[in-house]
């Protein structure tokens, strides 16, 4: 167990598969390496297995330091009913993994997720100029290719090299080193206040002019710090949107709770998606 | 020449290919069936091809009404030259495209690009549940797989289907009817007021409490109407973001002239993305 100890994880973890994904790397160190968890074939069905309470927790990808916010993780958001109950930030180090007694020189294809394939550029233009790049759809499925051909390499997690008995030629060959991912911890629960939270909700506001402008006056007012804010189509109306908004304290703040009365009262529909620990 | 008429055609337009996509579609709506048209393999290209004088003006998505913004647009505009000139909204239909004398009973697979795919699935589900769904990089792509195999059917534009010489056996086979993708035009020149215009802007804030209300309180107080906000990772820092914001009016109009003022004397950052006509 590590130092997210306010959460109960007697219960199993699902979370964005194959085996060896960042998504477990995630689940692991929120968890703790004795988590027992469940791997899942998409974002959806995460989702779907907190809901349908077949897991106690799910594990998704929501946003990462470079290519930003994960569009599916935020649709899930808006029509499910599971909370935010945590985040775990990690940190996205890519290794060269091939078959044992493979060499550098044996290498034709690299095979990894299209993200991570960019996210090597400089790397594999300096070594592997004339390799094929194969895209992925995960770095664990890259891995899995790689165990079958030893002309074939795969970018993926240390973590994954060692799932899939795959050797590790090189290792953080991403080409920036603070490349980040932010995953979301989900459960059918909410969390206490810890002193240090975060608050995601979602607003749908009327296509108006200022509208949004009416959101955000209220936040200043009561001196709540807005930390992030995001734009998705509503799914409704086309060209109509929804604003996912972060911001510090828990929901049962008193703050909080004047902001959410202020909302209400200006007609502006509201939905709670969690309170949670900021992430260490 | 299409209803654009303030637009100089007389040059080359370059879009993003192969022939037969919707950005062809959209280049063609716009500046008219006798534009002459550059395909280009990428949006990076297309930006590319603008900035080195190649063409007069590029044609790229960057927002569908259904799936959100297109990431890749929206960062080469945080970095290029090129001004937006125009936008063009396109109705996407997908019909079903098959080599002559083919029959639906033929259709063992169906190709197409994943979000056409994911538009469609209601239809697929209904009429092809056994058939396997291949992923393509566009459109255009999956009707020249199309074109070489008899047990494939393309999901594409019927100008697709014109282009590659295949026919519709089903049209407008989307799930939702209200789909539809916005296109910038781009080009490196401004656009004088019209009278009913559009301005594009990208905002960097500094990355402290209610840096964001005070960039949109100047829009309140010089009753501009904020049409749209959007947010990307600003590729400087982990966690930092720019804000793309459009608002009615041209960047030539008394309130927009104070609202820069007001913008820069706080300290925020502007960059002018264009000012241009409303799309019909």
């Amino acid at each position: 167990m590590s130092q997210n100890s306010d959460i109960n994880s007697t219960g199993k973890i699902a979370y964005l598969g194959p085996e060896g994904t960042y998504s477990q790397l995630a689940a692991l160190e929120f968890f703790g390496s004795d988590a027992q968890l469940l791997n899942c074939a998409s974002i959806d069905d995460v989702f779907a297995a907190v809901e349908k309470k077949e897991v106690a927790y799910g594990v998704v990808p929501v946003e990462n330091s470079t290519e930003g916010a994960i569009n599916n993780t935020q649709d899930c958001l808006i029509d499910s009913s599971a909370s935010i109950v945590g985040e775990q930030i990690v940190s996205i180090e890519h290794s060269l993994l091939v078959l044992e007694n493979t060499s550098k020189s044996d290498i034709k294809k690299i095979a990894s997720h299209k993200q991570s394939l960019a996210q090597c550029r400089n790397y594999l233009a300096k070594n592997f100029p004339e390799a094929e790049q194969v895209e992925c759809p995960s770095n664990a499925e890259a891995a899995i290719r790689a165990q079958s051909d030893s002309g074939t390499a795969a970018i993926a997690s240390e973590l994954a090299g060692r799932l899939y008995n795959l050797q590790s030629l090189d290792q953080r060959i991403q080409d920036k080193s603070n490349n980040r991912t932010r995953f979301l911890v989900l459960a059918l629960e909410d969390t206490a206040p810890t002193g240090s939270d975060k608050t995601s909700i979602l607003v749908y506001t009327e296509n108006k002019p200022g509208a949004l402008f009416r959101v955000l006056e209220p936040f200043e007012n009561f001196q709540l710090s807005l930390t992030k804010i995001e734009t998705r189509p509503s799914k409704k109306e086309a060209w109509e949107y929804v604003f996912f908004i972060d911001f510090e304290g828990h929901a049962l703040d008193e703050a909080s709770k004047k902001l959410f009365a202020t909302l209400v009262q200006a007609g502006v529909e509201v939905k709670m998606l969690g309170s949670y620990p900021l992430s260490k």
